[in-house]
């Protein structure tokens, strides 16, 4: 009668690159009809200093594949930070979602109380599992995707909140 | 060993309209010390079709009472989308946060299989409660409170993810 961890985070993770690879895929569709190159989106920021558009896609694939494994106590893979072009993200996404796959669900949802070590811009942070999921991979990883979704949404991309959602 | 629901909503409910308040508290100081009337910040849009800021605040707050209600099988209180200015808005995250200490821990955590029915555009959702949680409340509720960001961003207010996260 409460959440399962693995349905909280690799569920939602799963649903909403799934989204958003389909986002991506609806803006490469979108410069076709207006006939430009759809890897110009990439470089869309909101602010200055904020985050382009790649970054705000490898941010969130990051988030869930980081997130994955250290509720299940295992290594995170390494994914380099080298793509320029909305293919090779959407295969990045897809990278992700497979690794996600293979995330056992009783480990992760055993994960209430495991300590979870983070180093974030050289302070170390501490959460127990529950914790680091509500505190920082959810709102972490739903910031990045609703960055974006606002980055092809303020470039035009015809896309609505049901798309974000990705309820099917 | 799972995820509390009550951690999982009421809490961080609580923690980023907390957040989001003091978002809201730093562009009028921002405004002040640049000489512009701070509800100007009010009418930002990421994108012609997308919420105004006002707007944002509003959905999120809602999103708050309204899973807050819903999970504990109470009726969701109604507050006037009437706010023109940013401290009728922080006004109104200060009764959605009162009403949110009042709901029972008890029965929030025991809402995971109560049926909770939504109409949205005239069409009705139904979902067991864990998976309003997950599919519907949690991603929603961190969307406008991202947009609420980014247009706070986007309009020059000086703040970072950590403002977002609101970790304290």
């Amino acid at each position: 009668m409460s959440l399962s961890i693995y349905e909280t985070t690799v569920n939602t993770f799963r649903r909403m690159l799934g989204g958003l690879d389909k986002e991506l895929q609806r803006a490469v569709e979108y410069a076709a009809t207006r006939g430009f190159e759809p890897d110009r989106l990439l470089s869309g920021r909101l602010a200055p200093d904020m985050f382009d558009l790649t970054r705000q896609v490898q941010i969130a694939c990051d988030l869930a594949k980081g997130a994955g494994a250290r509720l299940a106590g295992l290594d995170i893979p390494k994914h380099a930070d080298d793509e320029t072009q909305i293919a090779a993200l959407r295969a990045r996404i897809a990278r992700v979602l497979s690794f996600l796959d293979t995330l056992p669900r009783e480990d992760i949802d055993g994960a209430a109380e495991r300590e979870i070590v983070l180093s974030v811009q050289g302070r170390e942070l501490r959460f127990a599992g529950a914790d680091y999921v509500n505190r920082w991979a959810l709102p972490n990883f739903y910031f990045h995707c609703s960055m974006a979704y606002a980055l092809l949404r303020q470039q035009g991309v015809p896309l609505g909140k049901r798309d974000f959602l990705a309820l099917g």
